[in-house]
């Protein structure tokens, strides 16, 4: 531990620095494009880092157009960071030649360490972090993917998003940092920076997180941790929540959980009942999967702060209006009746047909194709803007059109939503299910859908269920419960 | 309740009797397509219902070919089933016409009855249930859309399937019925019968739980409920219970789900911790969501019973495979680390790396492109095939091909899985999260690898977490917890 706290003063600046090199060397890059190594440089190349990019490997050849040195030392020009994919026994070497070379920066891809739990690999990582401290040479990892920063054209995957955004995730998992950032993509939400940390011998969760709390290109942060590396991490962690939203999703709830994380990147969970007080005390938003983890940074990204607890719907279903009462009433949020002047304005143009409309409003029983558009937008819009409802949340319900004609339904419905969205300042969640049917043309009229509501900005949620989990954890940050 | 009690004595065969239709009148049905009536002729008759179908409206005319008789008297032959789309006003006239006609079986899509809460329309309710009882007439509904029998040849959507199966659904939602057969078909479960049966004046849930707990085609049950109509509910379920699983979704969990529930199909919730009481007492099996009945109905359907409760397990990347652990162990399931014996084998043929092979397999760690697929088989085989472990479950993990070159890699994994669950008389639960990706061929990529498990009869889980919490169910109910 102590090795760690000798960095623990190192200011900010410090990663801002690191995380920006001019140049990089893949060490174990090859001719032989399936590697590690190899896919490193032409993810760099495809993805635009307009810094120098080398390859390092003691067999020479050619990767994509580029020479493949065969030392760090025969690398011409400076190299600022190296990426290392070689076998664990050789990266003490590959520390001496990044101090020779003036590396400042070493991210581990190289795994087989301490989290096999076998004690001579255990001794060979911490020897590899003693000579790396010694050396001057900061860590990232080992067992990771190491940093995605579209800014600076850095990313540890092929067909990485471009677009630059403001949420940062440190992940202690290399497979979830990649998977969070695919479906992240799809939803429409975009990063100033994702680090795949994994073993965190050096550069760990405490270090990354007060720099993100301080970085002015990142307004919300999500962690995914295994095990805390530093005794810092509540002290940093409470300064970061007082600065910007930061949503922790920590494994190893369990015992079984624990031995697992701790095979995976050598950590030690803890207690997850003590874990939870802690986010509590720190002010931190506690998620317990994956999927909640994207859901919640999806309200907290693209909706405006809740100004009540009360939900003002359109469902789709009486069945799934019911669901939709138990999900949010669960969740510490309301779903009150219609006020007597909603229904007033609502006799004035329904008629006896006002005493269907309930909230949420059934978009199944008033389908706009029958009663027509704009008396179904009148309808949403009376619940919408009534003073009642703080929160508006729109399912757009089953999705299952007899034929390709039936998708202009869904269309309309999709479209009267957005519509409401674009009028009223409330935050509004948009619900569409997953697009997972066998029928291409099922599946294209429902992904079309859902892009278009994620390129207006919409928060889109994949059920009921999962908004309701995500707003409650909003509307707990914006408007604390009562306790 | 006493109108409803006088049928409790009804025997099953006469729901099989009504519920195995000769002739069908929709009445209701006009020219004009796309009103309800009209949907439901051409329904029957592109689903092929094999009996007469008529269509009554007295403005005459003609639908798909068909003569639209003028009234029910006008019907040339006899009459077994009227399905009313008609306005409830009508009904009452229409309930005399049926007696007239010897009709015996009627069901009411017409709606605006006792759900809208309103005091004239709940006694019009009560009066059409009294006629129908004194007039011999059954009744499904009012406010459904009725029944599903692929055998039979009825439904109540277009594009039903076609495949006869032995999971009976009975839904007081017509939203949550069709929902869930077009998610259930899917995945590849398929029904003897699914009934939409709304408020429930007269065939209410006990009655269906009854009659499919006798139906020799029926092996599962499936519930969802928003009110029980019938005392005789809990001994019914307590009898079903003895001879096959009945999973029950009952919303109305809180103060406003039962007030949704109220307004939906009328029904009083009642308190939910009750019944949870009762599900336990009557060993009924209760889940909390529309997906969570489906993943617990495949489960059921797909799995052969459970021998114990701990899971071998195949995963892709550290983070999943602790996710993993913490799912399962939180379910009450366990996944316990590999025994000596497996270490050993493994050992005998891949050298140093046996020591990156854990439970759950890391196939991300092990990816057969790379170490080749009669490696990875073994692997999985020792796994599988080891007594410690008598549930199997396979995570084909994050699907994000970064080329269509990529997706054999996914084929590779998801054929071994397939393999693996051919040679092992273990229940085997494959996890492939949901298609909806963005681009064409990633959804075609996993889509197709998805049909292609479905096919070979695999319990496919859209994510690690339904997959525990649906198995742990189905474990329980096999294995009861000592408590």
């Amino acid at each position: 531990m102590l090795a760690i706290m000798e960095f623990s003063d190192h200011t900010t600046n410090d990663l801002e620095s690191l995380f920006s090199p001019q140049s990089i060397a893949v060490v174990g890059a090859s001719a032989d494009t399936t590697n590690p190594g190899s896919r490193y440089v032409k993810q760099l190349l495809e993805f635009g880092f307009n810094g120098k990019v080398y390859a390092v490997n003691p067999k020479g050849g050619e990767i994509s157009g580029l020479k493949i040195y065969t030392s760090l030392a025969a690398v011409p020009g400076p190299v600022d960071y190296v990426i290392s994919t070689i076998p664990a026994d050789l990266v003490p070497q590959l520390i001496q030649d990044c101090a020779d070379k003036g590396v400042k920066l070493l991210q581990l891809f190289t795994a087989r360490l301490g989290e096999t739990g076998i004690p001579e690999r255990k001794q060979l990582e911490e020897r590899i972090a003693s000579l790396a401290r010694r050396a001057g040479v900061r860590l990232v990892g080992p067992n990771c993917r190491g940093l995605y920063r579209p800014d600076k054209g850095l990313t540890f995957r092929f067909t990485s998003p471009k677009a630059k955004g403001d949420v940062a995730f440190i992940s202690q998992s290399a497979s979830h940092a990649a998977e969070l950032m695919n479906r992240a993509e799809f939803r429409g939400l975009a990063f100033s920076q994702i680090v795949s940390y994994g073993n965190a011998v050096d550069i760990n969760e405490t270090e990354l997180l007060d720099y993100y709390a301080k970085d002015p290109n990142t307004r919300i942060i999500l962690a995914y941790i295994e095990g805390v590396r530093s005794p810092d991490f509540p002290k940093v962690l409470k300064a970061a929540t007082r600065r910007k939203p930061v949503i922790v999703f920590k494994v190893g709830r369990t015992a079984a959980g624990a031995r697992a994380a701790s095979s995976h990147t050598g950590s030690l969970a803890g207690s997850y009942t003590i874990w939870q007080s802690l986010m509590q005390q720190c002010g931190a938003i506690s998620v317990t999967s994956l999927e909640e983890l994207v859901d919640t940074a999806i309200a907290f990204s693209k909706l405006p702060a809740p100004e009540g607890r009360n939900i003002g719907a359109a469902g789709a279903g009486g069945g799934g209006s019911i669901l939709s009462a138990d999900e949010f009433e669960l969740q510490g949020l309301h779903m009150p009746p219609l006020p007597e002047e909603v229904l007033d304005e609502l006799k004035t143009f329904l008629g006896d047909a006002w005493m269907m409309i309930k909230n949420p409003v059934d978009t199944s029983v008033v389908p706009p194709a029958v009663w027509g558009v704009e008396k179904v937008r009148r309808i949403l819009t009376a619940v919408a803007k009534n003073p009642l409802y703080q929160i508006l949340v729109c399912d757009s319900g089953e999705w299952f059109p007899d034929s390709a004609a039936d998708v202009s339904k869904y269309q309309d419905i999709v479209s009267l939503f957005l519509e409401v969205k674009k009028d009223i300042k409330k935050p509004v969640a948009i619900v569409m299910r997953p697009a997972d049917h066998a029928e291409e043309w099922r599946w294209r009229g429902l992904m079309e859908q859902q892009q278009c509501c994620v390129q207006a900005g919409a928060a889109v949620f994949p059920s009921v269920g999962r908004a309701a989990r995500a707003l409650s954890k909003f509307v707990d940050y914006h408007l604390p419960p009562r306790v």
